[in-house]
């Protein structure tokens, strides 16, 4: 019988031991009967993602927990604009962009342009398309007065300044090159015409004249930060030849998910905190592994706790996603005879993991190696039948890296290519 | 007290839950107590050949448990030339070939001569010693209409075409260049000058106007696939100084020992199933300690039965195995004063390992890592007391790759050099 993975990633789960919490992580501490009978049913391990004792970001994470390496990291903005549907190609220059309220000498009243929330989408369309000499400009709305960036033509170069000031009253800066060549200087001129044409574009848009109307301040110009390029960067999971599919809240991973040839999956009952619809999540997921051999399902409230030192409240999201957990499970036992694989019956592996440790004390994501599960009929079973970071570290899986964790569920779907003969 | 080193290897011995077992692996299911043994006394572990969750072949599963790295890896053809009993040098071009009953335009009648078996020895020899203006043409009987040849002389390259059509009724392919070297270029010349060559010798042979006479199809061709070169590559217990032997049935296992420098050592009594004379295996690996350091004794039928998806079949096989084992010990009891090393008593490390996992649901290798052994009075004893997949996890290797488990291995042979003062 053929085998599909369910994959489902607590964003910064792992943590330390919580005074609050009688000294005991927040994983030990909750109640997670569904968590634990994964482990039950088969093999635990702890995994670093990178190497033992160096954290790593939300984006590189799951890039890392995707199958690519370090070295594939193409930086922020590219994968931000992955995450907002901006499809990127080698040698587009990503920006992290802000709508912000410029005077007519172009210094900044408002970085955030009043906090902007609505109207961005036709704002964003009236600067896309854009085109400046050769290069085009695509530019795409993100969360409130957030947006993305991208230049895209031949000879371009993310070795450029930043053009916003960081601070209000100052005047938007120019973009320089950082080095000496013809593709930086191309690069940051380019930048400065787009910056003045959207000046000119989004204080000639209605919308604009609606807001001052209304006593609002307009979003009459962008500020830019972060370029980064677009290396050559194979899809995983068309090269490797699966379909993947990832269901997920925030744009970051999306954005991972995207740039790894998944189908993203997302849906506006998704909050990205602890208010996010689990049911619904789970719903899509069990959905997606009627079509797709790998399902991502990621849970973000986790990470959120940690960053606010809430060591009960991260009890709390465990919780969530242990009921999460528990949704699929009843959703696969219900519809598995329409999970099948090249229309045969097919065997569903269920896998945990997390993108990194955001222990409560630290505030921020930490090196500790997080828990994992891989967990299903024919995966061996090793004993330990607690989900947490220390029942798993004496699992049958060892301490393993990201790389190995993912090659070893993609060894289940067969995709990896044997060495030797 | 001197240390020497019986390593057993059971061939694709690691495996996955099977339905028909309740659950358990075939290792897990199987009454091994003379394994068990072993593992009680000394020390447990899984160990990945090359990575977590990536397949190897047979060949190199063996070259990375002998201390070869991937990079070394030559290729099918050189393996099975040294199989053959071929003893290529650095340079040489070996091809996997058939004996074949060719018309008189060359074209295919029966890619495998009526499914020659006997006379191959005759036929091959008349063929042997060739030469085609500088090269040398070495040629070898292997199992039923299989050969081995083997190109030697100064400028040749692997990178030309295969000249088995694959199909009868078809001419036999002219082997061309696959790239624009002059190497690839004399290569195919001197390939398709061997095969015109091959006709014309195998036609006039005794054995085949015999053949024809009773009615059989003639071996009057030879027909090539797989060119492989040898690369530079030294015999690794020669190049770190102790003696090895290999006992096993398999032409591929046996390649391997002989490409590493190990006495290579069979009998007619090894099938390479589950009814090989696993009793005079014993025998013939203790005899091999008197004179070896290390003494490897290879076990293929559990690969089989993972092949046939048969799970009460690879428990069988792990029986027959564990039978193995135990006379090995009852052998080395008995016949201790003649193992000696450098006329001293010596003491005798018994290891176990598995060149790669076969799970039967699979049909095939698997990326699964495979439980190991090392077990002996001055072997650290770890408290695990049975022999496999899960209890091995929990052991005192912890989970190591193949390349740590022979340099451990080697380290007690005391041949590994120290690093630093």
């Amino acid at each position: 019988m053929k085998n599909k993975v369910l994959l489902a990633i607590a964003d910064g789960l792992g943590d330390r031991p919580c005074e609050v919490l009688g000294w005991k992580t927040p994983l030990e501490f909750a109640k997670k009967p569904n968590l634990n009978r994964l482990a039950a049913n088969g093999s635990s391990g702890i995994m670093d993602l990178y190497k033992a004792g160096v954290p790593v970001g939300t984006d590189l994470g799951h890039m890392l927990l995707f199958g690519y390496t370090i070295d594939d990291y193409p930086g922020r903005g590219p994968i931000e604009a992955f995450g907002e549907g901006l499809e990127m190609q080698p040698g587009d220059i990503a920006f992290r962009s802000n709508f912000a309220t410029l005077d007519d000498e172009m210094n900044v009243v408002d970085r955030r342009a009043g906090r902007i929330r609505e109207g961005t989408d036709a704002l964003a369309a009236s600067l896309n398309g854009l085109k400046i000499d050769d290069v085009e400009v695509l530019f795409k709305e993100a969360t409130e007065h957030r947006a993305v960036l991208v230049l895209r033509g031949k000879g371009l170069s993310a070795e450029i300044t930043d053009t916003d000031p960081k601070k209000e009253n100052l005047p938007v800066k120019l973009s320089l090159p950082k080095d000496a060549s013809a593709a930086a200087k191309k690069t940051a001129d380019i930048l400065n015409r787009v910056l003045v044409e959207a000046k000119r574009i989004l204080t000639g848009h209605p919308l604009n004249a609606e807001r001052v109307a209304s006593g609002l301040l307009p979003a009459n110009g962008i500020l830019t930060r972060g370029a980064g390029q677009m290396p050559l960067l194979d899809k995983i999971a068309e090269k490797m030849g699966y379909q993947a599919s990832c269901v997920a809240a925030e744009t970051t991973v999306l954005g991972v998910a995207r740039l790894s040839g998944y189908r993203s999956v997302t849906h506006p009952s998704f909050t990205g905190n602890i208010d996010t619809d689990v049911f619904k999540k789970a719903h899509l997921a069990v959905d997606e592994l009627k079509h797709s051999d790998l399902v991502v399902l990621h849970f973000k409230a986790t990470d959120l706790m940690g960053h606010d030192n809430n060591p009960l409240g991260k009890v709390e999201a465990v919780e969530k996603y242990d009921a999460m957990v528990g949704k699929v499970l009843e959703l696969i036992a219900e519809e598995q005879e329409s999970i099948t694989k090249d229309g045969e019956p097919c065997n569903i592996i269920l896998a945990l993991a997390a993108d990194h440790s955001t222990p409560c004390e630290r505030r921020e994501h930490s090196g500790d190696p997080v828990p994992v599960v891989i967990s299903g009929h024919n995966i061996r079973k090793d004993g330990i039948d607690t989900y947490d970071e220390t029942n798993a570290s004496k699992g049958g899986l060892g301490r393993i890296k990201a790389a190995e964790f993912i090659s070893t569920l993609l060894d289940y779907l067969e995709v990896t290519e044997k060495q030797g003969n």
